[in-house]
């Protein structure tokens, strides 16, 4: 018997781009290292309010760097990412709340479906330029992630029940006590320490710490599984 | 005789950890890449008032990540960073102007120097501790470099004529016209199109633009050459 895997948490919200990224990549290393990966839905919009932070693409020169960004990491990473045409409306009009909700209610009665789930739900909005705040949105992207409709009608009808909104602002609120101010978060459970990482790009550090081969963001075991 | 140099401008300025990180990684890279290095010393005030962008370290959430950020990647990419006790002292009162104006006057005269003047203030401010605003620690910095201390008090005296100065400001704009809204940034020249990163952590995906390999943040070459 190896040693125990350590484990990693993954905090992220289904409107950021940035966690898309991060997602993938861990998604795809959790079977090369030696870790247990534990997907935990957040809302991001409730980091940015206790952090006292501003969305990046308040900035008009952040959103024009960040749009390419995307789209060039997006080739890197392979990963289908395209950006909405009306990314304002998408990010600071619409938001993710039902979805996020319901992405709790799915880890909860669901978690072999969490990580399929939330992939199709940034199918809809980060590749396909479709809602994601609509019920038929939602239930569109569980059926699609292998849920049947009836169940996914079930959970969806518990997305306001107090156990629900809870345990997301509980996720929301653990990611700030490790000092979240956005999304994507990778906690780091070592041995003897806890690094917060903040990004999709401190992939390579994680494999650093973690004393694990970091073989770009597309290893090959992955290359193969697909 | 094989393909010509893709062009590489580096923009940074020594108030800037992450500048540091990304400045060593390059001049690692520029003998295994097929690429010539152009380092561009930029004033990172100029570029903030600019934008209308403001320092991360005023988040405090965002100070907090960044101290810890900036110590795991300095052992991660083998860089000697430590930030100074008064790190906001050292940012927001004392500044880089004199030591940019310097650095100008450098590449203007003694270009084959910058890549060593411009290590010898990092080592100076964030690695040791020590002032970068006064007559007497910018000589020192040169003189560590391998300035005599005649040529580098000729030097200093010209840190305010108009022809340095412009040229410090020509090249802040020049940055901002590429988009910058901070500090480091990467401006790669391809054959037929041109991109511009920001920050110290797009290397891998630099290596990705320019179809050369990615060998992390310390290449054997550059490991064999300390």
């Amino acid at each position: 018997m190896g040693p125990l895997p350590r484990t990693l948490e993954l905090f992220y919200d289904v409107l950021s781009p940035y966690s898309w990224l991060a997602f993938e990549v861990l998604c795809r290393y959790k079977n090369i290292w030696n870790v247990s990966l534990q997907l935990r839905p957040t809302l991001i919009a409730g980091i940015m309010k206790d952090s006292g932070n501003q969305p990046p693409a308040l900035l008009p020169r952040k959103a024009l760097y960040m749009k390419n960004d995307v789209r060039l990491l997006g080739q890197h990473l392979q990963v289908p990412i395209h950006l909405p045409k009306d990314f304002f409306f998408v990010i600071f009009e619409k938001g993710s709340l039902t979805a996020m909700r319901f992405l709790t209610v799915v880890k909860l009665e669901h978690p072999e479906l969490l990580e399929k789930v939330s992939r199709e739900l940034w199918m809809r909005v980060w590749s396909r330029d479709e809602d994601i705040t609509e019920p038929q949105s939602i239930l569109a992207a569980a059926e699609k992630a292998g849920m049947s409709t009836g169940r996914a009608r079930e959970l969806l009808e518990r997305v306001s029940t107090p156990q629900v909104k809870n345990q997301l602002k509980e996720t929301t609120d653990a990611a700030c006590r490790y000092g979240a101010f956005g999304l994507p978060v990778t906690v780091a459970h070592l041995d003897d320490e806890t690094y917060m990482l903040f990004g999709s790009d401190r992939m390579e550090l994680l494999a650093h710490l973690l004393g694990e081969k970091w073989l770009g963001p597309v290893p090959p075991a992955a290359t193969a599984r697909l």
